[in-house]
């Protein structure tokens, strides 16, 4: 049974995270279920954008690389990061994206295996994480380099003597399906191969803890649950006990042990800072750095057990109306077994999508039928949940998405 | 001999040039000589900024990927370069950092001349170049790729039948010394290799014909002469006749022909764009382009009469000054043959940039005994010249280099 609005707004009054919904500018009326694909501004990563700007690079030019520290923002905002993972520091880097982090993570496992020439990965994972995978079979050719996918329920069984390397995502970017990464982290490296996993879905939302897991390596993303900003650099993390011995292609002058010596042979930066390539994009490290500041502090217990509040409620709002009947739920339906996120299946959901954004509603499409939900806990609140749900059975009983301009797809992102 | 102060200012009144230095915001009384290694902020960058973040990300969230184009960015930025180098558009992009465009243009290289290995350049090149190529060529084991490095004079008798392609920088990052772009294109070619240009140095200050002299690939840096902020995204240029068969290694989701149909198997991107990998940095994006903005309608020879002018006045300061007589400049005296640059090697080096920096002249220092100044003719006057070698005769004169505090050197870049 749908529950009334004012229960919602009493939860809303009980959050302690609610304070940080004003740090957002969300325009009043929209109900934004895209924050899994681009976290909006906040204050503090505005704020720290201006102050790049002004006071560090129009106030001290090239000298803020040190009066300001710019040449330590890939370590910085990476061990900020690092808590968000259960990481100590000096694992954690942010640098260059995502894709081209799993290329250097998925070259260093391979270092790390030597003998076995196998990536294990899932055909159902995130499409760049299976193109890095092609592009450095690709190059180092079959006889050293082979990626094999299976079904994600087979891949622990598929760790065979040849695997170096599973590659993961902790939550699934179409169904929001959440992997059990400590079990998995312990089962593939039961078998000899390393874990590889991409928490772009999962980093900032769901609590991590990847030390105390063991995970060998892992990428992230910058731009969805940490609010970065758009194409944010993303992260990589190295487990300390491979970093003197892992070793990545993509070798720059910031990787190296003394980058303004201009010595013409590469020798490699202490721990994870090896994995630095080229010059850091420094007003979108101080942009997600400034974003990051919101996360201080806040407890990702409180913040997990919102984010399933959330996606609980809405889950109960849709199977309690008989409008929505024929929206199938593909997200796991137990919330320990999901992200943040609900898709739902429907055969009208690219229209569905467009009518409820006219609507003020943001969710989005994605291939083949599916409607997609993302619930950032840092700034949605419960009576989004309630409206959103009651803008949808309009756009349904209202027949908004049939209307001649959603037959045409025009969406890329 | 010297010229005096009223001749330089009545330069800069016939400057055409001189308007523009009013879109940058340079503290009154500093002379910046530094824009070879970054730029300052101008204001089309500090607006583009601020349109991203208030409108573009802020108003439209997710949306803006597809209203206000950011899917674009790479292509449409890049051509924006693409009219400073001579290229005609769809072959120049803008992604990643330069060195990792290095390593992709390297890479494609290696494709585009199968049965060659080696990859020649030069032992003064700049060193990241140099470590992609390490990195590369130890990755792909010695059998399939071999870096050599040779004196910038012996590169063209170098090239044997081995020689894949040739890196060059265009303009040396210590001396800068300007090298025959389209003499070494045509003698590389001849003898069946490719050439790779770095433009880190020359674009935006050198007047390029890439297509004209029949470039194969380039790369090069947004932060520079381009004004594109710190870490600004780099750029590199495949040659639409290689755009068919060039492949390289860190294919990404952005890079696909059908990046949002979540495609299990890479296809690549037509033309140039299947050199694209991850997401782009949209905020380090529209600041470069708001940047190049201020470069619409400049004559690069214009531009460059300018720059040239600028490091002539500057060595007959100099050479006129008894006081300066043991400055010995390294750059090339003829100025057709260098950059807009200016080396000088003197014993106290580093400390005599320490000093000029105290009296806001901002140069840098690079190893072992070399103080570099650039001289970006957007914003830079001609009594700037004239004032900044005033105020190195001071630093000489009243011995201001051999304070206490200029011992120790603790500059990183």
């Amino acid at each position: 049974m749908s529950a009334d609005r004012a229960h919602f707004a009493a939860l809303d009054a009980a959050d302690p995270l609610a304070p940080l919904r004003d740090a957002f500018s969300l325009r009043e009326g929209l109900i934004y279920l895209d924050g899994n694909s681009l976290g909006p501004p906040c204050r503090p990563a505005r704020e720290a954008l201006r102050a790049t700007v002004e006071e560090e690079w129009g106030g001290e030019l090239i000298g803020a690389w040190n009066t300001r520290d710019w040449i330590g923002l890939p370590r910085r905002v990476g061990d900020r990061i690092g808590r968000l993972l259960g990481a100590a520091p000096g694992q954690t880097l942010v640098c260059d994206s995502t894709s081209v982090n799993l290329f250097k993570t998925l070259a260093a496992a391979l270092a790390l295996r030597p003998g076995r020439g196998t990536i294990l990965s899932t055909a159902d994972n995130f499409p760049t994480d299976l193109y890095l995978a092609q592009g450095l079979s690709a190059w180092l050719g079959d006889a050293r380099c082979r990626l094999r996918v299976v079904e994600p329920a087979a891949v622990v069984d598929a760790v065979d003597d040849d695997a170096a390397v599973v590659l993961l995502s902790h939550v699934d970017f179409r169904t929001g399906a959440l992997l059990d990464l400590p079990a998995l982290t312990a089962a593939v490296q039961a078998r000899g191969a390393l874990a590889l996993w991409d928490l772009a879905h999962s980093a900032g939302v769901v609590p991590l803890a990847l030390d105390e897991a063991g995970v060998d390596l892992a990428v992230g993303c910058g731009y969805k649950y940490l609010n970065g900003g758009p194409g944010a650099p993303a992260f990589l993390y190295v487990a300390e006990r491979h970093q003197a011995a892992a070793r990545q292609p993509l070798i720059g002058w910031m990787g190296h042990a003394r980058p303004f010596a201009f010595e013409p042979a590469w020798a490699p930066a202490p721990g994870v800072d090896a994995f630095q390539t080229g010059t850091p994009v420094v007003l979108a490290q101080r942009a997600l750095e400034g974003a990051l500041s919101l996360l201080d502090g806040v407890d990702l217990a409180v913040l997990r057990a919102k984010a399933v509040a959330l996606t609980e409620a809405f889950v109960a709002e849709v199977e309690a109306s008989p409008l929505l009947a024929d929206f199938r739920l593909v997200s796991p339906r137990d919330p320990a077994a999901r992200g943040a996120q609900l898709s739902f299946a429907h055969p009208e959901a690219y229209a569905l999508v467009q009518a409820l954004i006219e609507q003020d509603v943001v969710g989005d499409f994605r291939e083949p039928d599916l409607l997609r939900f993302g619930f950032a806990p840092l700034y949605l609140r419960h009576v989004d949940v309630h409206d959103a749900v009651r803008r949808l059975e309009r756009v349904v009983a209202e027949g908004l998405h049939r209307s001649e301009r959603h037959r045409v797809r025009r969406r890329v992102t």
